[in-house]
């Protein structure tokens, strides 16, 4: 029996421990997509127990302790930090298999020195010591980011945000990691929410102009994006739970416009007709500005709606769609591409049955403006576990070129969350060195280094010009 | 090499060893879904030989020996019952990797006391020995039932059955299984089906009442339910290609059913407008009594029209559909958690392209009223297959709390499938060892303990309240 | 650490070892679907350099080169012999994981001698040694058919087509393979592509008839199937993104075809409306030729516009489509069987999301007319890779009856494709080698050797009455 999560953790083989180890482990990291508070980061608070730092915020962990019987009380509600810690670990005790579990110890490994197990039995002196830990030590924000190595990490913005977080944390003299936002257009293109035309009237302050046509939100958009431009953002980022294509006539797009501004109802098939062509717009503006789009396909959120009418959403109550996706991505990438407008493009999968499809739409559209312009994301939030994550290399390799991939980023939200590079390493490292030992591919060590020291950090540094 | 299907089959570790041996092997059975019969229970005749036990009812063995060109008349017709066993067994030896060979050599083990190999050049051996140990033995349903140690084992029935045999088994002095019906009110929802009508006819005399509108198919419906209550019943089963979802004004509903009662067509779409409101009364129904909502989804049934007019349903000729599952499932549910009228849920899924759907959609709606409330089901009928265990046991183990599952039941029509619970448990032991001996999850013996016996047994028997 | 890709590549056993080796390297192969020219087999011209023979027509290279960022120059345009393949070589560096990746090795072992692995650094070498190994050898087009053992080869050709070079071939004195041509009258059934009024002329012309009506097409395509049939055809095949299915009334039918006949647009759904009847009336046709008809389904083709304008089609732009199949598919043959005109079919699959769709949907239909009438083509295209293949044989073991598989086709457009015979073979052996080793099938030796040979060589022979 190999030992509990040791160092060797996920590396099955020798040359995967070589990998890991002598190539990889040390590293620094590219979170080129999260969640993370810039206000946070810039206030940079010392946190007060695990409880706080672990379960204040954390979606993922909510839902597993739901899914045991836990009463809300203990997930967002008003017990103490000690209750709330006891009841993870019961549910983490049950989470066999779920990412959950590594995540929570590679964090107490390497946040607190704790290497033994959590679970029901142990919740008590655990808690004890992580608090000792933090009592003891320094885990501000910007400690824990720059003891991660995270030499640059993508937060996530609205449009009319200000930024001004971004631009204090660029101003701190003694920070070594770029803050960089993304500029996130979903609000301005899901027609269909109950505040968009409020949101309209914020977009349009933000941009200093007045919106009443769908020329004048595109326009906006480009204010704003050039703005994101001048404060660091080369990324954008739009979710979508099937991609939308729906070609109309300028004065079609314009009524459906029209209509949502006026508060009234908008058809799923009309809210296409209107994100069609601000999308191609998008594309082109980000074409434009050498920017990388990100695009997350597959979420269905909120399906609980008393629990959304209760706590909001972004709490644990979203899952997995299942539209078709094969035509209507293809289509919106190809029309960006006939009008050499198709930037740098990442697509994000939700849903493991569309690996195929998305792993093969990849090379429709590749060119000489990156290695692997196209590029299939990696594994993502409820994919986002040894499986999944395995399931997106082998996709990718099968079907594209893994050598270029850029790699993992958290889409977190908590500050602890580096741990999930460390463990996709391990897991990239583990599957090579699988290959290579079976003799399924050479054993060139330059070669070997350069690909996992790639997917690892350097293609992602190259890929979104970061460097 | 490892000895073929010995004691250790599929218990690859140390620990999966351990596990099962010390843990789960001698553990009851709780078989929550079959679809045996209570008539053949109750009247407990002895089979005259392994061909009426094994072939005169399953079609599992049909459709294989079908796939070899074996001919219809060795399957469903006038062959002798050597003939009949004589192509299974050529059949069997070519359907390497299936989970019949499997299925055919634990029932061998298990009850014949055979461990040679079946095959074509086997078969007249161990016809003989087999038909040898029925002549000298007790075969009959009960006894297989108790040796089996089944402790629980719920029939699938529908509401206008009177349950006379459940009563009577219930009144044997001497049997110790609980044998409960299961509500499954398929043909009340199936209103596009050519009976439909005359279905009616039968639910309204089941119930005493006449049945003129939804309404009345509600009240009698309700009233069944509470007649199975009385008798035991605390399962209910519907079964859908696609779940529906279809929210429409009574009328509307109302209009629906009276032209499906005056004999007319109804579309699909009207179906679904039809079904809603009465799965929908069905799940309060369901909840206030506090049983449990078992949903299978995904199964396209008589794909074969000349063998359906030959032979009729449940021959063989069911394979699985590909619809979209994700939305109407959450507006389904979501409509009775609204009303806090969602009762414990178990989501059977038969098409693996959608195991990540289904494994998430159980986060949304958990609540205290049980651990796990809302399960993700064990892989059944044609996922029934080790690949298609072990992906289920994966999907609910990155996306749900895999220690709180309430695990496998048989879903058969044969009295010798109870070796299909330990096929399970070796596979869950198989799967959970390789994680320990990896380093994966924490070696503490007693959690271990818990988890695989919960899944075994011990979570079912809470989570139906059958203790 | 196992040898690179030696002579026991895959073969991580001693009963896979034994399996292969003893058993399936040295049969013949039945390739029975390809897309080679009958006209470079005749002609039987020796290439001038690996280039030639490697990257002058194969879209798996061009795309994948594309991936890592190679300019087009290199791919299908004017870049020297020599710069192609050292571009090919350094994308090969990167494709870890890819198909391509081995079959390069595997050819380059089997047609050139070279063990040595292909990098970046090694290009220049091998370049100059294959080339030598070219110079002083024979790669003519029979050659190397010969030598790789291929008894019978299936080209894919057009109704339409004069069939000139097929009986040029079989009129050779010294050629041991028989080439046979298979129907494909795509073209016939894509009313929706816009030469498809010209197209009904060529049809015409060839069947030496007028074409006025549906019921001329189905005359024309009787009358060359006829005449294909007497050039040694046995099969069809046909492609479709989804299996089309919508019956309709013959003046309904026949309105469509004289919309599409005069050049105006065809919907998706009338596109159906008449492909149904046409679809209905070939399976007719293959059934009453003994043919087998082979389905290939879910290709969504030519996604880049502006480099299918540049470049054509078959050029490295295709992927895969999601639409659903189950429904149309099972009525389609459902359709056939119910008038006894269902042919001996192979359903090919391109998304692995449906592979339990498709192994489920084969048992609806079989008959005695051969084992596994209905077969689960092997994995295709995209999925024709290692882990492509191993889940098509594990869904086929699961659902089906995997002794009557018949087994592999290279599908390619290239004449030293055929070590992916090899591969498949591989990868069957190693697959239930490791099932025997772990005791999960019986270690009978004449049985393994019956089902390997068979997957490998003699069930295709039977199937097709290739003897």
């Amino acid at each position: 029996m190999k030992p509990f999560m040791d160092k060797d953790f996920l590396l099955d083989t020798p040359t995967a421990r070589h990998l890991y180890h002598d190539y990889c482990e040390a590293l620094p990291i590219c979170d080129y997509h999260c969640h993370l508070s810039p206000k946070e980061i810039y206030e940079n608070a010392q946190p007060t127990d695990i409880s706080a730092l672990w379960l204040s915020g954390d979606h993922y962990k909510w839902r597993a302790m739901r899914s045991c019987g836990v009463d809300e009380r203990y997930c967002t509600g008003d017990a103490s930090p000690r209750e709330k810690f006891q009841k993870f670990a019961y549910t983490l005790q049950y989470a066999i298999g779920n990412p959950l579990y590594h995540w929570a110890h590679i964090e107490l490994q390497m946040y607190f020195g704790i290497d033994t197990p959590l679970s029901a039995a142990t919740a008590d002196d655990i808690y004890d010591r992580a608090n000792g830990a933090i009592a003891a030590g320094d885990f501000r924000p910007r400690t824990l980011i720059e003891k991660s190595k995270v030499k640059v990490l993508c937060t996530t913005d609205d449009p009319a945000d200000d930024l001004a977080y971004h631009k204090k944390i660029a101003a701190l003299p003694d920070f070594d990691c770029k803050v960089l936002p993304t500029f996130r257009p979903d609000k301005a293109l899901n027609i269909q929410a109950p505040d968009f035309a409020d949101y309209m009237g914020t977009l349009a302050a933000a941009a200093g102009m007045e919106i009443h046509t769908v020329d004048d939100v595109i326009a906006a958009l480009r204010s704003r994006a050039e703005y994101f431009h001048s404060v660091g953002c080369r990324v954008s980022d739009q979710a979508f739970d099937v991609p939308p294509y729906a070609p109309a006539a300028p004065e079609q797009v314009q009524a459906v416009f029209a209509k949502a501004l006026a508060g009234a109802p908008v058809t799923e098939q009309e809210a296409q007709i209107y994100k069609t062509p601000v999308l191609l717009a998008l594309g082109k503006m980000y074409h434009d500005l050498h920017w990388t789009m990100e695009l997350h396909i597959g979420a269905m959120r909120n399906n609980n709606s008393r629990m959304f009418r209760a706590l909001g959403p972004d709490t644990g109550f979203d899952s997995v769609d299942d539209g078709r996706v094969a035509r209507p991505l293809s289509r919106l990438l190809d029309a960006m591409d006939s009008t050499d407008s198709l930037p740098k493009t990442i697509l994000f999968n939700l849903n493991d049955k569309d690996n195929t499809v998305l792993a093969t739409m990849l090379g429709n559209f590749q060119s000489t403006e990156a290695a692997s312009k196209i590029q299939y994301g990696p594994a993502w939030w409820f994919l986002d576990t040894m499986d999944g994550m395995t399931a997106q290399l082998k996709s990718l390799g099968n079907l594209g070129v893994l050598g270029k991939f850029v790699g993992m980023e958290t889409d977190s939200r908590s500050f602890t969350s580096y741990g999930r590079h460390a463990y996709f390493r391990r897991i990239l490292c583990a599957l090579i060195g699988r290959w290579v030992e079976q003799g399924w591919y050479a054993n060139d060590d330059a070669v070997l280094k350069e690909i996992v020291q790639g997917i690892s950090y350097n293609n992602a540094i190259a890929y979104f010009d970061f460097a």
